[in-house]
């Protein structure tokens, strides 16, 4: 155990790392009666009567919850709520830092998927858009479609979505790179839990064919001869790998030319030397990449991964501020596919005049891609919207 | 309907009233990999295995949750939880500036006491405290009961005890300064609900004599005889009232010292001329006082009300920062009785040096009482906690 005292983790996280701010002034009995009572009761009761005002006259329109049960944090597993409040605020950070975005990071105390339903609507007046951060699967598949049916803010499980719209990012600019169309990629992607389904469902939304999409599990390829599979699963089992492999990530990667792995594990050099030439490794496990870089690049052109220590790190952080605050701005009552399309390209495009093996996805702290990306989302929105 | 663009209320609320800070620095890739991966994660497993660290390494340590679900906002009633935002967001803003505690405003979307108090428990890990707010009598009661035995954290329904302990507090500088002990004085409490139980209940545990208060519902005195009262009031009915006093506000207030109005109602003269002579009057609804301080002066030798226009506020803002300031500080578990009244009495020292009758309440912007009633508050737990 490191000595709390001397680590400067902990010297950082002394009184934890965020605050609540007072955005108006507030030092006479005036002040205090424009903010407070009398003069707040006018609010009240405009808001009272059209509830469509909330989000303009209150700090909702510009406010995200990041709510977790704690139960698959990070790569730490299921901790609970209190040991995952470090992460949700350093979110809410990330949140602020890079969207301008307000968040509020909420731990409940229940892991129970009907319980956390109920809590999040009661919760989702207090708030313009709901982050569901590090739920397990497949209970997170449930609760957010559950949520996005019940409420009309945004709802966005960033694990799944948040890294998808990266990867696709990624995957845009390495088909660039190695002058190759989605539609013609045969890619594996190994771990089938929230990254792996959601980053298939995506792929495929953007182009990708899906029959030439292998998804493999800690039991091996999904394939529709599966009967072990939860329904999350069972539904791209059906749809993908039409070549019909079976066996484990060797027998998947045979020919293929992208591995995306999401699982944690590691992935050895006889499996990556069945892969067609000149291909892409996308290795996201982090602080472990199911490939280590340096490994990768014997097997393929192109190679990124989750780690800020190497180039091309696949970051969450480069979808999530944006995407809700061009939700928030556009008022969105959801994140639909196309806004999360939008926001892939939006991404890719940050880096796309200077495409190079090294450098085909933009920086953790470039901060043109946040605003870049919230215009994208909120265009999507209102193209949808209107139209 | 007044006009939105030109009322400086509603200009002020563009925006809304609260903000979340970042309180760390997070401009580079060290700074990422100290506040949140890799870094975050030794934090995580730090609580994980010892809980106790929660408040010490994230915001919880000094984070309220201002729940509310709309049911008794201000005088406006039932207007619902985004009706009662900008009222809690204003309530965050005092907090802050009061108590430098930072608050969560939390508008529920049900008023069903049953999920009340389940969506709070879940909420528990993620706020040092729970403050309770505008939740309509009598669910209230149960309300906070239930989660006082639920949670390890100070839960605090401030419509009843910052009322009451800002009442008390008038109420001690108002005895001096009649040269009366709390003791000897016949009160009348016009108002059975929220405020006018706790005030009840906070005013006997003080040394009032129980049997010398009247509390007057919208029915007329509360007696043991009355067998249409709920449980709340029914406890109070048979221990106040020994002089078994009937009828109405006249007849209750026919030789008391002190009427202390939460009703919200008007309290005609008819019925003050019955008071003794030389007493007090505190009338505390607002905007509009059960008695206009310019007939209550006719009436009683002192006289506070709600308003920040006259002399004397009686104003929450004097109890609540103070009070959670300290218990956090404290790491309390709950606010006891005894942390009430010692908040009480750090209110009304604050100005005991020059008790004048139109200066026996702090101003709800004097400095020092926060601090006051934080000090007296902590040292009121470690007192109770230790021996």
């Amino acid at each position: 155990m490191s000595d709390r005292s001397t680590d400067p983790v902990f010297q950082l996280h002394e009184g934890g790392k965020l605050a609540v701010q007072c955005t108006v002034p507030l030092s006479t009995r005036e002040d205090l009666s424009l903010a407070y009572t009398p003069g707040v009761a006018r609010v009240c009761e405009a808001i009272a009567a059209d509830e469509s005002l909330l989000p303009r006259y209150t700090w909702t329109g510009r406010t995200v919850a990041v709510v977790t049960d704690g139960s698959a944090v990070l790569g730490l597993g299921n901790i609970g709520p209190r040991g995952a409040m470090p992460v949700m605020e350093g979110k809410a950070v990330l949140f602020k830092q890079f969207g301008n975005v307000d968040a509020v990071p909420i731990c409940l105390a229940t892991q129970d998927p009907d319980e956390i339903v109920s809590v999040v609507t009661a919760l989702a007046p207090s708030f313009g858009g709901i982050n569901l951060e590090d739920i397990s699967a497949p209970r997170c598949f449930e609760i957010e479609r559950r949520l996005d049916e019940a409420l009309t803010i945004p709802v966005f499980h960033d694990d799944q979505h948040g890294t998808a719209i990266v990867v696709l990012a990624a995957l845009r600019n390495a088909a660039l790179l190695l002058d190759r169309k989605l539609g013609e990629l045969r890619i594996v992607v190994s771990g089938a839990g929230a990254a792996g389904i959601a980053v298939t469902k995506m792929l495929i939304a953007a182009g990708v064919n899906a029959g030439e999409v292998v998804l493999v599990d800690s039991r091996g390829a999904l394939h529709a001869g599966r009967s072990d599979l939860h329904a999350s699963k069972a539904e791209l089992a059906a749809i993908t790998n039409t070549g019909g492999v079976t066996g484990g990530i060797v027998e998947s990667l045979r020919g293929a030319d992208v591995l995306i792995g999401v699982s944690g594990g590691t992935i050895g050099a006889e499996a990556l030397a069945g892969m067609a030439p000149g291909g892409a490794i996308f290795a996201l496990a982090n602080p472990t990449p199911e490939v280590h870089p340096d490994i990768a690049r014997n097997h393929a052109a192109i190679v990124a991964t989750g780690r800020s220590d190497f180039p091309n790190q696949i970051n969450n952080v480069l979808a999530f501020p944006g995407v809700f605050r061009g939700a928030l701005d556009a008022r969105a009552t959801r994140i639909t596919e196309q806004m999360k399309l939008a926001a892939a390209t939006a991404i890719a495009e940050v880096v796309a005049a200077d495409l190079r093996p090294d450098s085909f996805v933009p920086s953790a702290l470039d901060e043109r891609v946040a605003p870049a990306v919230a215009a994208a989302v909120a265009e999507a929105w209102h193209r949808e919207a209107v139209g």
